[in-house]
């Protein structure tokens, strides 16, 4: 059965999370519904990142296999068509016909997070639902600063959910960038894969770095310390995107 | 009394637009609401630019006259602290205690739009209703060149709504920039002032010359014929933000 790889975008805050559940919206669903009503073709979708509640992407990475050899762009905008009739907020972005080795979540080999904080007195308007609004003034220097000592390989237990379900706590993190622009403090966060609420938790802490609350090395200490309850408060689901996803260069060549 | 500039943003999606109206939401009315909740004065908001239905702001600005002189960052905060409790979607950046001689709509010596297409195949869903989606490739440099026939002192009946109250037609145009920034075109207007609609019209005309339908020609053609019948589309309010207004300094410091 032809493979196609679908790259997506949505908006996070209609639905409960990327993955499929019995009584509430998912992105997953979304697509899977938009395919069987383009093609009648019943698929599970594999996506690379389980995004939770409210969390937004960009660049999520899926793959589904389908009935017939349709072309990219007839999948792309057939389901989009499909997508936009039910009023939902996601879109295909690309749809690309892969090898059959290529799996979205087992061949990924970076996933790629931003993070917004909006940091000013105002609350968020237009941007409502999308940005964290922290109205106290935070050093995005400092935060950036100390976000180092989180980058690298580690025992993350700190910075996991208690819900998560990896066998290991232990994650490689390749980068963890702090800028301010503006109002806006825009963090990154790329790894081969995180935790469960990884970059959330990251990010609630170095909130507390920006704000005075916490030093570089209190924030070293919380992660020495694996223990879930050394970390600061969990970053709200509105600021997170999942931006991209990295595969080797021959699974996504036919 | 002392008097107040409000600059203020917000998500027009929500709203039937800037403007008080009986029996539907307005910005007006969700501001001067809260103004009411916070310190029971009850004041008639004047703003710089009427938008429309759907159209949003970064940078509107109104003034009012209260009845105590608070600061600025008080008033700033208590209103906005209104306006999160009813759910509104506005928010008020800076509050600024102003000369009575200010008028946020008498004052005014410009009015700066920002308009944004979202040219791409694929449907928009985190920017969905911020953004004018047109699926077909568009030429922005031919937009660009061919917007500059538009700019200066002209006779806009052609990009006018029939509604418009303007006694004249003419407006001078001071700036109308075309821009290409990955998938997103973004078209910038100055002026003084700007007649119902012309914003619009004048980026439904564009289109026209960035998918081929149009050359210069046909816009500049389009402008010199002064009949409303003669515009192309009126473009969406979804991609329209009113970003800025000028003012002489002497009106606003106090």
């Amino acid at each position: 059965m032809p493979r196609f790889r679908l790259d997506i975008e949505y908006d996070g805050g209609a639905y409960a999370g990327w993955q499929r559940q019995a009584d509430q919206p998912s992105v997953q669903q979304a697509i899977e519904q938009a395919i069987a009503r383009f093609c009648g073709d019943v698929v599970s979708l594999r996506g690379a990142g389980r995004t939770d509640a409210g969390v937004h992407a960009t660049g999520q990475v899926a793959h589904a296999d389908l009935t017939k050899g349709w072309t990219g762009d007839k999948v792309r905008d057939a389901v989009n068509a499909h997508l936009q009739m039910q009023g939902e907020r996601v879109s295909i972005l690309k749809a690309t016909p892969v090898p059959d080795t290529f799996d979205a979540r087992f061949s990924a080999l970076g996933r790629h997070y931003l993070y917004r904080i909006l940091n000013r007195r105002a609350p968020a308007a237009l941007e409502a639902g999308k940005v964290w609004w922290v109205p106290k003034r935070l050093d995005a220097q400092a935060m950036h600063e100390a976000a180092q000592v989180l980058v690298g390989r580690h025992d993350f237990t700190t910075f996991r959910s208690t819900q998560c379900q990896a066998a290991s706590p232990v994650r490689t993190l390749a980068r963890l960038d702090v800028v301010r622009a503006g109002d806006l403090i825009e963090i990154s966060a790329s790894a081969r894969s995180f935790l469960h609420n990884q970059v959330r938790s990251m990010v609630g802490s170095l909130k507390r770095v920006g704000d005075g609350a916490w030093t570089t090395a209190d924030l070293k200490e919380a992660l020495e310390a694996r223990n879930r309850a050394a970390c600061g408060q969990v970053a709200p689901p509105d600021g997170l995107f999942l931006t991209g996803v990295d595969y080797p260069e021959e699974s996504i060549r036919e």
